[in-house]
């Protein structure tokens, strides 16, 4: 298995840049206050499309050659990855094909719709995703675009953590939710090439633990009916995102519903910024562990800010 | 009646600028399309206290001879003004006295309170917040300083327009919404000392039109009963901010509670900023005059962000 290398982070970061937003670093005294320690978040929820995703789906549609992206892109999503890699084919031109359930939110449909794309609904389940996906790969000709498992997903995430980097470090820890795995391993890339002594430390909710299990008992695990609020970390590793962080990733905690609510809240109320819970897990794993981050410098990939205001966890 | 000249302000913004955020400059593709213009939101959400009230309380503060200075200042303010001015009290190192509604929310009390400021509550009305705060006044000797019919309240609130002309400026036009008007006339004369070819255009919910008649018949009119969920909004002008708005202010819009919510929730969902309703009035006004703002380069105050999540209006 190929896994990335800085010098492919630092290609995907120059062929994305002019489309993806660099995004502010913001830390807050009353926030450092509360956590013991000082946090600067990469606001990622004011990328374009409201999360990193969009920087992967930017990269993987950039780096395809001609032949193949004239045929187009497909995946099958109704989160966030499915709006990203819409608008990336909208913006080199070429078509997107996305498979969702018929039960996605009305508000996500007309967001991927409104970049252009053309939705295939399938029934909710994932063998209807995948063998609609399969269908729709086989009829078009598109190149099915992972959300997490593909190599140049991995390199755009990463540069996410590399800005953060450039503009507020060193850091003594680095952290980022962990739900398929995708941003986790772009992280781990960025902060091991740029500052090796730097820690790597993931967060994932309790009530979806799948890659802390993997982590530590070294073999892919998979998702037990996960349930959390953090709706955007149901997903499992694969087999590419695994193995970088089992590479380069320190450690993997995790924190109670609860918790996760709490510094969503936290969050929004003292930092005035609109993030979605699965971006506030890092910081419930420091509410829950405040004598490991106790003093430090940490910096934090603050994911993403698409929530649906009628249906606030608080 | 002395009203700041330009040379006051940039003195207020010299003495500041140490304590306060130089907040940013946000714009938004989406917002500007659903807009019809451009528009450029300064941030003051994310100002210390969560709004810009920090910036005249500061001034203000620093602005006491020390004879005064030592024997602290008061104010009666459920609101921005009395965390803002418990806060620059405490960074001066002096006393800080909030008169406040009994019935004014806990979460409130608790901001003001934490920030080291003695709280007196009175009934809920505004001669018995008048009567507590003389009698304040009187057995401490503190200085008054009222939340925005004051000189050096004005100046400090005027640095914010100043920073956004700064950056992101020449504009066609610059708005703030208007309560008691401390802001927008700050605001007007950065904006006319520094680009007196720029339109100055007030934003007031049609439920609070006190400032708008006021301006439309030049004479000083009492707020009607106002009720609207822009709640920074039902104070009435000043003599003071008064004269300055009409000296250097070209006009004042309403905005029905509708569209202010409307706007409120543009503004969360597609910005991933927390905003309070205040804040999203100019918005909304430009959203019920688009031919007015039509292919415009606007600027805008954000006003803060200080709301109860409990109580959304959506």
């Amino acid at each position: 298995m190929k896994i990335p290398q800085w010098a492919d982070v630092l290609e995907a970061h120059s062929r994305i840049s002019g489309l993806v937003h660099r995004t502010p670093v913001f830390s807050c005294r009353s926030v450092n206050k509360i956590a013991g320690c000082e946090i600067y978040f990469k606001c990622e929820n004011f990328q374009m499309v409201g999360a990193f995703k969009f920087r992967g789906a930017t990269n993987a549609v950039l780096s395809l050659d001609s032949a193949f992206a004239e045929k187009g892109v497909a995946t099958h999503s109704s989160g966030n990855h499915a709006a990203a890699l819409a608008l990336a084919a909208r913006n080199r031109g070429i078509k997107a094909y996305i498979v969702m359930p018929e039960t996605a939110p009305h508000i996500k449909q007309a967001a991927v719709a409104g970049y252009g794309a053309q939705i295939t609904f399938c029934a909710p389940t994932l063998e209807a995703r995948e063998t609609t996906l399969e269908r729709v790969v086989s009829e078009t000709g598109a190149t099915f675009i992972h959300p997490y498992n593909n190599f140049d997903v991995v390199c755009g995430q990463a540069t996410a953590a590399r800005e953060l980097i450039e503009e507020s470090g060193p850091f003594d820890v680095v952290m980022a939710p962990v739900g398929g795995g995708g941003l986790l391993s772009g992280t781990a890339i960025s902060v091991k090439s740029m500052q090796p002594q730097t820690m790597v430390i993931a967060a994932e909710p309790v009530n979806a633990d799948d890659a802390c299990r993997s982590f530590k008992t070294g073999v892919l695990q998979p998702p037990l009916k996960p349930n959390t609020v953090a709706d955007g970390l149901l997903t499992a590793l694969g087999p590419l995102t695994f193995a970088i962080i089992r590479k380069y990733v320190d450690d993997i905690l995790c924190a109670e519903e609860e918790t996760i609510i709490r510094a969503m809240r936290i969050i929004w109320e003292r930092m005035k910024l609109i993030a979605e819970p699965s971006a506030a897990v890092p910081l419930a794993v420091i509410l829950e562990n405040r004598e490991i981050f106790e003093g430090k410098k940490v910096g934090m990939i603050l994911t993403g800010g698409n929530v649906d205001l009628e249906r606030l966890p608080f």
